[in-house]
């Protein structure tokens, strides 16, 4: 297969030789149109002459995805393209895409074509689509993963930059682990599902497959947002914490199963190992609730949920269906109202349970599959391997969990492995900096919210005085020392507190302070905790900027102790205790 | 029937009679005794040793409701008591009490007993018990309304202060309605349904029977709150509105249905009319997603949610179930699970409906129910005429709705009305601040969350100045003008922005002041939208109070005009303008 060349595939390497002018869309367009892919990757390509009149319509190089090639997975919409589902019987040409399409289309990406997927998105093994079984980028007959097969492979054999795949019960992560590329399977409801042929409508993800880490944050941040109408769509609320704050849970070893992968046993532990090291804390777990939630999927009424919107259908056309598919489809047919409710009220414990172990940890590293499989070992046992690939991903959905996966080595055998770091709902900005700390990668420092200011203190909130702790309580991140411009003087009230009081230039010096990341919500708790005449308001910094900060009101100075000439509280205190 | 004086029957009104000496609760306990009730409210009453016993036990009379009887509807769990939900066959003795009853006797509140209910609290008639029907307090053969029937026949009698009932299709709020007195159906699991009988697991509500909205609250306030391991308990964000900046929603006239009760019809309009005056502004809205919905509950698979925690009793027990009950309970045999999936599909559109109305609107006002009937006029037609009394309730708690019903008047026949204040989930402070103004009773300030501050402004955050909307839009309210004490000086900064700054005593004047109260979360984002020499800090005003505030630093005056003669930045306006 040729393809781009490997330092020019992802996102960002792409942007950089844009902006340079060493690259332009139209030639990235003409590498993407010779490039040969393996076979059953593609259900249907976007001609030539269009991508082509796409690229040179492509004007706006500011644009974050401008002139960055993907793919779309055959059960999203794209206008005036059949959408098949892995199902020719099934087909339809929609006239206007899918929202997540059209913000991405509008962001300058340029689109190649509709992948290759198990039919109905019902598999994770990539062999169950009349377009053909898609094999692993690895080779040796490994089996891609399902069911966005082709979306990975598509990215994996550097023919597109990212590719939107989907993910019910792993389909956007086992095909990823297979494939040794980054899987991000956000939050259910965070990209819209409008135009998106339905698995599990509850369930459903648009997901999303790059090289790197920073590309999927990219493509998260453009392609995330509700549809109109759109009534699974949900907001984001949450925090992110940096790598170095994250408390991490790894798998206790007795409840771990890799069918005798040993290989893939010591790329967990090495992966576990790299992982805590990032890590401001580990804590080894149980997966009893997690897993009992994800034998629901396949193995309960949730296999009904598929029926609910296929059944009429199936109806016409049972026979247009894999016999595999449709045996699968059936089962739902042996499941009552009331099992599902039942099954439903369990699902509900066991969130709870989750959601009580996502307050001792932040993040959960697991494997994203226990074990590889060549295209023959599934066609021998296709149902039982396809449970066993789907073991460590299917419960995340079910458990409103977001996943990020990413490559974690080779097995001696030559088998890529892959780690997934799990969090619960609307955690991917605390997923994406961990998995780009353990990949090495340099994350830009990402805050989409909540908003936060910069905060400098010179007094009793100094790291290692009294009221620290509370400005950490607050959210605070310690950011950085410095000093203000050297109109400031500082004075120790009668009560023992520093304030900083603004004076006129060349009347004061410079002061030392520390300067925090503070959730601006915070600030009036910070200011709350706190009395006259100290205020919050802004400082000049030796280095020419502004923050907000502790100020002292003047008045209060006519009866403090002036120890501007100490250059800071803390070498006060230095002299205090002299 | 003998009840307590009818002064001193509200929780509000004993506390009062306790705190004077005027009462206690051995008294209480004997005048609890001695009353006699209707017939068929009951099922278990404690024995009057065992609440004689409790009254004498009590001894902090700072508890939120020490000495308050109450009652608990027969589906909720106390310790040693039979628990039958309405069929002998099915009662069990629980030897733990339901988390919810817990917490009221904590709070030294008097368990009287256990009451009447629609068998297995399906049916919204109180006539479905094999414990008798139940009569309202309206007397004429009038139901009393279910399923919580006992509970609110007893409290609206005056023989306890307060009851819990349950409320999945509108059993706290139907029998409200029919006996004239304040029903709470809180959000779904802000009360824990732990120890509580499931209707529906995933819809079902302990709801609190009341005479007066502050006496409801004062119960929400104890009874709130999660139990350890209740899967179904979520935690309360949200804020509260008061009335007079609710913006109301009334049914258009063309979707609403009273059955031909025309009296019921007026009692709405004259609810709304005077609604609309607390309120401050007024939409009339359709009512089709709520309508849909509720037809959902009773006429789709949620059935078989009943039936998912029953099947097993009625396969062996089937003869000990009221025919009519039985009936229904397997209505939910023919449902299969994807019609299940289907239904709840549709029901994620329309809860996405409800969610859009309720960005246009706070509170909807609907009628509780469309019409009233008699024993005997239910007898005629159990089915049609229980779901014409659930047509605007039975929507709640599908679309994640919380209720506050309070008493409507009653119509030219006597018959009771009852008007539904409506809002999203954790809307509970809104709703009862609204149906508190709506009856005419001063209820206190209350504020749980999110913690506001006072925060006086002196310049262009005053009402009619041009930052002022910047205040009102980060959820500011105007409390008062006053003046800060005589130690300020008021100057306007060569940018044209005016700063006070507190100088010593005697040196100043009293400046006015503006106090305008704000969610302390946004007093960064107030403090982001200034520059230097602005800050946030402390004020003294006039009264000796202290609140948050905008200051000036002092080294900024030296080149402002100093304005302080005016006494306050509108004075200086004026003169101005002069």
């Amino acid at each position: 297969m040729t393809a781009l060349a490997a330092t020019q595939t992802g996102i960002a390497a792409l942007r950089d030789a844009y902006l340079h002018g060493t690259l332009t869309p139209a030639e990235v367009a003409e590498q993407v149109i010779a490039a040969e892919s393996a076979p059953g990757v593609w259900i249907t390509r976007v001609a030539p002459e269009v991508l082509r009149a796409r690229a040179a319509s492509l004007d706006d190089p500011s644009l974050p995805l401008y002139g960055i090639p993907f793919a779309v997975k055959d059960n999203i919409d794209v206008a005036g393209m059949p959408t098949t589902a892995g199902c020719p019987a099934y087909a339809y040409t929609p006239d206007r895409n899918a929202p997540v399409v059209d913000r991405l289309l509008a962001a300058g990406a340029m689109l190649v074509g509709k992948t290759n997927l198990d039919q109905f998105a019902t598999g994770l093994t990539g062999s169950r689509s009349p377009y053909g079984a898609v094999e692993s980028v690895f080779g040796g007959g490994l089996i891609a993963g399902g069911s966005s097969s082709g979306s990975a492979v598509a990215v994996a054999a550097g023919v597109v930059a990212f590719s939107l795949g989907t993910d019910t019960a792993g389909s956007g992560r086992v095909p990823a682990a297979l494939n040794g590329i980054v899987g991000l399977k956000p939050t259910r409801g965070l990209l819209s599902t409008a135009g998106v042929v339905p698995a599990c409508r509850s369930l459903d993800c648009v997901s999303i497959f790059t090289l790197d880490v920073a590309d999927a944050r990219t493509v998260l941040d453009v392609a995330r947002g509700p549809a109109t109408e759109d009534p699974w769509s949900r907001a984001a609320p949450g925090e992110s914490l940096p790598p170095a704050a994250v408390r991490l849970g790894v798998a206790r070893p007795d409840v771990l199963e890799f069918d005798g992968d040993h290989g893939q046993a010591e790329r967990y532990v090495a992966g576990c190992l790299t992982a805590a090291r990032l890590a401001s804390a580990v804590t080894q777990v149980d997966l009893a609730p997690l897993l009992e939630a994800g034998d629901l999927l396949y193995q309960g009424p949730w296999v009904a949920e598929r029926l609910a919107d296929l059944e009429d259908f199936l109806t016409g056309h049972a026979d247009a269906v894999l016999p595999l598919t449709l045996g699968i489809l059936r089962g739902g047919e042996g499941y009552s109202a009331a099992d599902t409710f039942r099954a439903q009220h369990r699902l509900q414990a066991l969130k709870a349970e989750a959601a009580r172990l996502f307050t001792a940890i932040d993040v959960l590293a697991l494997p994203t599959i226990p074990t590889t499989f060549t295209l023959a070992e599934i066609a021998e046992e296709p149902l039982r391997r396809n449970l066993v690939l789907g073991r460590y991903t299917q419960f995340a959905n079910l458990l409103d969990l977001a996943v990020v996966t990413v490559p974690n080595g080779t097995t001696p055998e030559g088998r890529p492995a892959s780690l997934s770091l799990i969090g619960p709902a609307f955690s991917e900005d605390t997923l994406l900096g961990l998995a780009a700390a353990f990949k090495g990668e340099a994350l830009a420092v990402h805050h989409p919210q909540p908003p936060t200011v910069e905060l400098a203190v010179a007094g009793h909130h100094l790291r290692g005085e009294a009221r620290n702790a509370e400005l950490v309580a607050l959210g605070g991140r310690f950011a950085r020392t410095t000093r203000t411009e050297a109109c400031y003087r500082l004075f120790r009230l009668p009560t023992g507190v520093p304030g900083l009081v603004r004076v006129g230039a060349g009347q004061g010096a410079q002061i030392e302070v520390e300067i925090w990341r503070l959730p601006s919500s915070a600030v009036g708790a910070l200011l709350s905790s706190v009395k006259a005449p100290l205020s919050i308001g802004y400082l000049s910094t030796v280095d020419g900027r502004t923050v907000q900060g502790f100020l002292c009101e003047a008045y209060a100075a006519g009866e403090a102790q002036d120890i501007t000439a100490s250059g800071g509280f803390r070498a006060h205190r230095q002299e205090e205790g002299q």
